[in-house]
Parts: C-alpha cells; structure tokens; sequence
C-alpha cells in the first residue's frame, strides 16, 4: 500500500520523451524510496515533535533559491505598486493616474505572457504536473473566480464605453487599460480554472517567479480598485480642492470634481454617466476577482515541487432538505436587511439631517439585531465544537492554512474599524440615541467577529464526516493504535476505504451535525447581507460624524477606507468558509 | 535510543506531589508511546508530504481552544491599544495621553501580576515544565534584554525626575506611568531571563493567556514609545497648532510647544530640559526592549504543551581571532560613518540651505559606500552558500521561524521608505546632484535589503558546523540512508555524537567557513552603524523634501514615522541574527 506514490511517480514519467536524463534520475529516486520504504522504521510521532517535523525537511528543502527569487520578486513589485498607487492619489500633477495605468499594463501584460508560456510548457512536457492538490481550487473558488470575472470583464467593457465617449479629454491609456485587463481576466480566468489544483515538478524557479508575478499583479490592480472604490465612496468635506473627490459620486455634500479635473470635459454620446455609475456598481466583483486569483495562485506557489496523491477526495454533498430553519431565518435576516439597506441608501441620499438619524437608527437597530442572533448561533455551534470530540485533520494544506490566514487577517479590517468607533464613541461620552446604538453595535459586531473566526478555525480544522463508514468498534487498545496510523498515511489510499478514528463512531449524534449545519446556513445567509451593505456602498462611519469629529477626518477615512475592503473580503470569505464547515460537518 | 523522550517524561512526572491524577495519566500516555515506538514503523518521509506532515497533529491537537482565547485576548488588546493610542495623537481634548497612559498602567500592572504568579506556580510544582527548548532565549537575546532593560529603567528614571520637575502643570498619571513601568521592566527580565526556554505542560490556558496578555502589553507598550519618539523627530511645518509638534525637538523651524500645550509651565528644578533631552535618547533602547520581550514571550507561548529535550545544544565558540579583515574593513565604516554622522547632525542644525545640501551630500556618499561594499560582501556570502552544499536544518523551530518572519517583517518598513522615494525622486525628474545621490542610495539599499535578507534566511536555515567530527565516509548508500535517518531523530541523543551528512565531509573547505565569518563581521558592523544613525535621529528623508513635496506632507510622514522605526528595529534584528550565522558558519 505504502508503495503507490513512487510507483506512481516512475510510471508517470517513463511517457517523457523530451527529457531522459530527468526521467532515469527520478525512477532512480522512486527506487531509492522504495528501498527506504522497507528497510527504515522511522521515529515515533507523538512523542517528539521536533522528530516528527523531521518530515518537513522536504518542505524546507524546497524552499530554496527560487523560493527566496520569487518572493523577492512579488515583495517588490508590491511595494513599487503601493508607491505608485499613492502617488496617484496624493499628487496632482507629477504622478499621475495615467502613470500607473502604464505600470499596471506592463505588468498585466507580462502576466497574461507567462500564464500563455505556461499553459503551452506544462501541455507539451508530460510530467510537468504528476500531482494534483486536491483541496486546491475548490468548485466554490472556481465557480466564484468565473462569476467574478465575467462580472470583471463587462466592468472593462462599460469602462471603455465610458473612456471611448470622453476620448478627446482622457489619455488613450485610460481606454487601453480597460481592454488588456479583460483580456488579462479571460487568460487567467481559463488558466486557473485548469490548473488550480496542480503541483508543478518542472522549471520550479520559473514557475515560482511566473506565480508571484500573478500575485503581484493582482493585487497590485485590486489596491488600485480598492483606492478608486473607496475615493468614490468617501468624499472628503474638508479639501474641496483636493483631487480626490469624485465624478458622480453619490454623496454630493461638496463640489464634485472630475478626477483629472476637466468637469468641463464633454461625452460624444450621451450614455457616460449611465455607464459610470454601472461600472462603480461592478468595482466590488472586480475587488474580488483580484482577491480569489491571487489566493489560488498562492496556492499554486505553495504546491510547487509538492508530492501527493490526486485520488485522495471526500465526496461531500449537500442536501438543502438536511435543513430548515437555519436558510429560512436566514432568509429573513437578508430580506429584512436588504430592504433596511435600500430605506438607509434613500434617506441618507435626501441630505435631510432628521432623515439622515432616522436611517442610521434603522441601520444599526437591523446590524444589531442580525449581530446578536448571530452571536447566539456561533456561541452554539462553538460549544457543539467543544463537546463534539472528532479528531482534528492531521495533514497541514496550503489552501487551509490560507483559508485560516485570510479569515483572521481580513478580520483585522472590521476589528480596527470598531475599535476605532469604540473609542470615539466613549471618548465623546455616547450622547444621544444614534450613538449608544452605534456602541451597541460596534461592541456587538468586535464579539460576533471572535466569535465566527473561532467557529470557522474549529470547523475548517475537522475531518470531514463521512457516511459510508461501517460502525466497527474497536476495543483492543493495540489495534486502535494500528488503524489510527494507518489513517495517518490515508491520502495514498482511496478515502471511502479509510477507517474512522474510534471516537467518532462512539459520540456522533445526528443531531449535532443536524444542528451544524443549520447555524452554518443562517450564517451563510447573515454574512451575505452584511457582505451586500458594506460592498453596495453603505457607510454610516461617515454618516455618523463621531468617528471624523473625535480622530481628524484624514485618519478616520484612512482607518475606514483601508478597513472597510477588508472586511468585505471577510465576509464573503467567510461566506465561503461557512459552507465548506457546512459540508464537512 | 529512540526511548529517551518518553522515559524522561515518565520519570520527571513521579516527583509530582499534588497532581497525583496528571502523573498517572502521564505515564499511561508515556508506556502507550513506548508500545507504539516498538510496534510501527512508519511511513516513508520523502514520499509524501501529507505523510510526512502526519506528524503535526501534535501540533495541531495543541492549537486548541486555550490558544484561539489567548489569540483572541492579544488581538483585541492590540487594537484597542492602536486605537488609544492613534486618539490620543490625534485628538486634542477627548482622548488625552493621560488616558493612554492609564490604559498602559492597567496592563503593565495586570501583567506584573501575572507573571509573579506564573513565577510562584511553576516553582512549586515540580513537573510544570518537563521540557527546554534549547533554540529559544539565546544568551545574546537574553543580553541584550537586560541591557535594554537597565536602559530603560534608566529612561523612567529621568521620566519620573523630569515629571517630579513639571509637577504643578502635569497630571500625575505622568509620574506613576514611569514608576509602574520600571516595575515591570525589572520583574519581566528576571522572569524572561530564568523561563525564556520553558515548555509549559500545565495550566496551558492560563499560562497561553498570560503570555498573550505579556506580549500585547509589550507591544502596546512598543507603539506608544515608538509613536512618541516619531513625534519628536518629526516637527510637522505645515501646522504650527498642531500638539503633535515636540517641546525641545532638535529641528525648531516651528514654534516648539509642549504636548500639553502648557508651555508657561514652570520647571521646579533647572534640569528639566536636560533630562528631558536624555530620556528621549534613551527611547530607542526602550523600544529595543519592548521587542526583545514580545519576541520572548510569543515563542515561550509557542512552546507551550511542547515536549523535546533540553540536552540538545550546540557548543558553538567565536574567537576573535579567527577573522581580520570583516573586523577591521567594519569597524572603518563604523568610524567614518559615525564621523560623518555627527558632522551631519550639526550641519543640519544650522538650518543654512548651503550646509544642508552639504550635508546630504556627506550623508549619501558615505551611506553609498557602505551599501555597495556591503551589498558586494552579501553577495560573495550568496555564492558561498550556494556553492556549499552543506544540508539545510530539518527540524523546525518558532524560534527559527519568528527570526526569519521578523527579519522580512521588519524590513518592509525599509523597502516602504526607499520605494516611496524612488517614485518621489522619479516623478520629480531627478533634478541636482543631492536628488542623484538620493536615487542612488535608495536604490542601492533596496538592493541590499534583497541581499541581506537572502543571505540571514539561508544562513539561518544551515545546520552548525561541528568540528569535532570523525570524518569517516560512507560509500554504502543504505548505511548512508540509515545514518541519515539517525541524524533526523538526533534531538534526543548528544549533539557531539551524531554523525555528519555525507556531503559535509567531502566538500566543506575551510577558507569557505573564514570568508563567511569575515562577511559576517564585516556586515555586522556596518548594520550597527546604519542603526545608530536612523536610531539616533538622522532623518535626511525630511531634510531632502522631494518626499514632501511630491507626497503630501501628511502621507510622507506616516510613512516614514511607520517605516522608520521597523528599519531601526530590522538593523539591529539583523545584528544579533548576522552573530548567530557567523556562529554556525
């Protein structure tokens, strides 16, 4: 049994036929390994762990040169494109958004060429790719980069549209900009959709260089519509001169101003601010178009060199019948919110300071409530967790230790938001009925977010629950023993063949799993609407005036518009997240 | 051989006198690992990853809910503490620094607290630590903690005499502040001194909190110094009303007032003024401190529940003697940088443009030659380490792991900085020759950052060279293998009596080991010189205002306020890291 990945490796490789001298040297390692395999009864586990790390001195090995390469490469591409994108902002004259447009086409460009050399390179050599990762790119992450990206692509096409009707006063790069990046969005869209799950073996330096330049390149473009969202959302009271403000925002509390300052700029046809609006209504799929691509192509980094087993998959399923009031009174939550989010966007639209409370009081009342039952919620799915004893998966992925650094890193966002309200809110002695709500909310909001990002650690670090498992108990000590190890070494065997660990054929209870997933349903629909009221443009921080009275209002929109992309990303990866505790669960 | 670690655990256990129940279970757990070290052998480790990963479900299992609480308790204090602490800057009247310094007395009391009870509860009972990881608290990190702890004492007493001084006009908070946090300072380096190796094996969730709570405290404690000391070396000349101006900064070209705004106060005694001066060149040992501690405690919280052994150590010895040229090519550098620096700060002073422009002139140049004989020398390091084929180290240590992440970590703030003045330089046209010279300069310590950085990671990921090896040559390739496998279990028997990999002793030369340590040297050096002059208050970066200029004022000074105290940290990081690669070269 322990013998089917090298023999796989040899087997694999022999179809080579352009590179002999790699093909001989790898069957040659695959014997080695076999011989190994046999003669060696390697150190015990539990005991030591500095022993049992023993193990990832492959991992170590492999981060070698072209590890530090392509880090280095991505480090500094990043940090140029966050200069330039501040460049941008701050400067009026010397760097202007044309400059980075440039930038950003230069490095779209290389991109889409390396992905292109890519897909025909790992085509054409045959044991380019021997594994696949089978917890990469998951259909949700696929499905989600499609959607996203076709959203992306029309984005690009009302851009043009818009640019094309004010070409006599816009740089020819504002059109051109547009048009590479939706060629950009098709190429890799395709590309990541194939080859998500693979674990190059080939031209390794190449291939890390080619992924963190992916990186670089999508997060450089989502820092720049990141910047552009938020300057359209925030429209800044104090510098009415600044160039910052926006063409067409919707909060019209100062002189709009074109953004290259030519508001006498005229369109050929009459379609421009219709198109405008459309496509700042698209920025937030591009946003997180950037977002999943540059997740899976560090994932793709992580699993370069990497040797597993492809067979190794869970067929999960979900029935949407296994649950009822969890979608139904999430369902409600979203409704109610959706239809409080619209009231909120028409009162605070009419200027009217007396509407402007009456619309933020709805706001927070609805944030409150959804927050609290929320709360409720994960606390029992938590304490499920606690009293559930299923083992905690043993094998270390990429893909989860991301899942798990993304969720707690764009949480960070959210928490800085409301720590920041917390403090002005006490610092201005909470008068009035606005603000002790917006507290209620802010101290609600710091718990509800505790306690999802423990909730969703626990549930992304289970073992899936499996159905097919025959209810064998095991009572001889020695031999539970035997089979836990043998599940140790599970991803070269097929998983419906697996032995479960004993405790979980003891204390597993339908209701419990019952009960999971209905929480992680109603949360799933929760964080949906909280994603849509924050991605769709409502900003009571700014609307409510403690926060910019009690920081200047430069920090406060700092501390907003960087926190707030964030906790978009949060919830919509939460989103995801929940449903995949949903269907291991 | 491979019983070691289990035996030792059993019989540490028996001394227990008051967890009667523990040692029992202890020594169940420790006869069910000898049983299972007999029965299995294991799964082959170079095969599959996932296998080989199997091994860290120990760790795992450990990341339970004890570390999400104490996860959870140092993120919420952190940003509750950058909240109060950007308040505090930003805010006139609402947030004071009184309420900062309460906020920091709370928790330097609570954490005090603490750990005087940590001390008196792992001293009475006996099997509270089984284990010491030998990695963690090296004496040079240990050295310098008391070093900067002795400064920092020194600092709050000048505090508290300065404050004594303002008493009339100052709350008193300003006095007790100081006092606390002299407490603090004295009781943690005792506790880190004594404990900084402890693997903690009982009340995991109290001690995980505790030592969460201690490194938030200390970084909190970092952000307010490092946010005062910013505040008094930059001097912001666009908003003279400003309270974050400094009262007795050395740049006066705004009208210098006191942080209370009470600049009548009186001084009861004369010499205020003067140690006032002096404690703040004592802030950059203090913020030293603050980092020393949190690195401290974060990898003590690591090492919580960890089991390994406490013989494991490496009898590394520097001589003096064995290196001339890094030593002495370094400590010219040192010289003339410090040479240069003080002609700098007195040129500067004089607020002549003429002498201004020379003085950047000076400055460039010599930071020019630095950077160019350094980032040759790293170089040269680079191509030896690639040349020596000497096997990277297997196991995997958070000692190791938080040096490398603190050494990228920190750096960042370098990169920001120098990244965001060659797009300023760039955008401006590079016009004169101090602009040339500052192009230069940041381009060539970007560069050397790259360098340095890959050199420090690959020399920290190298097993020490031991001389006292019997150079006896395998040609057997399964007697190979098997020693090999031997050397991955080698934390549990004496490092002198393991063999070395085959490779080591076919092609490790001397003169490798001799150019390696004179680079080192050489580089340690110039780092300490690079420290001295950003730690000591040389900001060319205000001085030259090509940043300003073409960033807003407001932008430039976060950044460099941000990234400047992460540079100062990341040279003298580099420092005690370039001394532990010139060890094991």
């Amino acid at each position: 049994m322990r013998w089917h990945a090298p023999q796989q490796a040899s087997g694999l490789c022999l179809c080579s036929s352009n590179s002999g001298n790699m093909t001989t040297k790898k069957d040659l390692e695959a014997i080695e390994n076999q011989i190994s395999t046999i003669q060696v009864s390697s150190h015990e586990e539990t005991v030591d762990p500095v022993l049992a790390h023993g193990g990832f001195k492959t991992m170590e090995q492999r981060r070698n040169w072209g590890w530090l390469l392509s880090g280095f490469i991505s480090l500094n591409i990043l940090l140029l494109g966050i200069a330039i994108v501040s460049g941008s902002v701050f400067n009026k004259v010397q760097i202007t958004s044309s400059h980075l447009l440039i930038f950003l086409i230069f490095l779209v460009i290389l991109t889409t060429i390396w992905m292109v050399y890519y897909k025909i390179h790992t085509s054409r050599v045959c044991n380019a790719v021997l594994y696949k990762d089978s917890h990469a790119g998951p259909i949700w992450l696929r499905g989600g980069l499609v959607l996203f990206g076709i959203c992306s692509v029309i984005m690009d096409i009302f851009k043009i549209v818009y640019y094309v009707g004010r070409k006599d006063c816009e740089s020819p790069v504002k059109i051109a900009f547009p048009v590479v990046q939706a060629l950009f969005v098709i190429v890799q869209t395709y590309v990541l959709w194939v080859h998500a799950k693979d674990c190059v073996q080939i031209q390794k330096i190449i291939t890390g260089c080619g992924l963190m330049l992916t990186l670089s390149t999508n997060l450089t473009v989502w820092m720049m519509a990141v910047t552009e969202e938020s300057l359209h959302q925030t429209v800044a009271p104090v510098n009415p001169s600044s160039n910052i403000s926006s063409n067409g925002g919707h909060r019209s509390n100062v002189t709009s101003q074109g953004r290259s300052g030519n508001s006498e700029c005229k369109c050929i046809h009459d379609m421009c601010d219709v198109f405008e609006k459309a496509y700042f209504y698209l920025y937030p799929f591009n946003i997180e178009y950037s977002l999943f691509a540059s997740a899976m192509s560090y994932v793709m980094w992580k699993n370069i060199g990497r040797q597993m087993d492809e067979h190794h998959s869970h067929n999960l399923h979900f029935s949407l019948w296994d649950v009822l009031i969890g979608p139904v009174a999430g369902l409600i939550i979203l409704v109610a919110g959706l239809a409080t989010f619209v009231m909120y966007e028409v009162d605070v639209a009419k200027e009217d300071p007396k509407k402007k409370e009456e619309a933020l009081i709805m706001h927070y009342t609805m944030n409150i409530v959804a927050l609290l039952l929320m709360s409720i919620a994960t606390l029992v799915g938590c304490i499920i967790f606690r009293m559930d004893k299923r083992d905690p998966v043993s094998a270390k992925s990429p893909t989860r230790s991301l899942d798990v650094g993304l969720i707690v890193g764009s949480s960070l966002g959210q928490y800085l938001i409301y720590y920041f309200s917390i403090v002005a809110l006490l610092a201005s002695g909470v008068q009035g009925h606005v603000n002790r709500l917006d507290l209620t909310n802010s101290i609600l909001t710091v718990i509800q977010l505790c306690l999802q990002n423990a909730f969703l650690i626990k549930g992304l670090h289970r073992e899936p629950f499996k159905e097919t498992e025959t209810a064998s108990v095991f009572t001889n000590v020695m031999a539970v023993r035997e089979r836990d190890l043998e599940r140790r070494s599970s991803s070269i065997v097929p998983a419906h063949t697996l032995p479960m660990p004993l405790k979980l054929l003891q204390g597993q209870l339908p209701w419990k799993r019952r009960i999971l997933k209905e929480i992680c349903t109603f949360l799933l629909f929760c964080n949906v609407i909280l994603w849509i009221i924050s991605a769709f443009g409502a900003r009571p921080q700014f609307d409510n005036t403690v926060g910019s009275d009690i920081f200047e209002f430069q920090t406060w929109a700092a501390v907003v518009n960087i926190g707030m992309p964030f906790g978009i990303f949060y919830r919509m990866h939460s989103v995801a997240s929940l449903f995949e505790v949903c269907l291991i669960s």
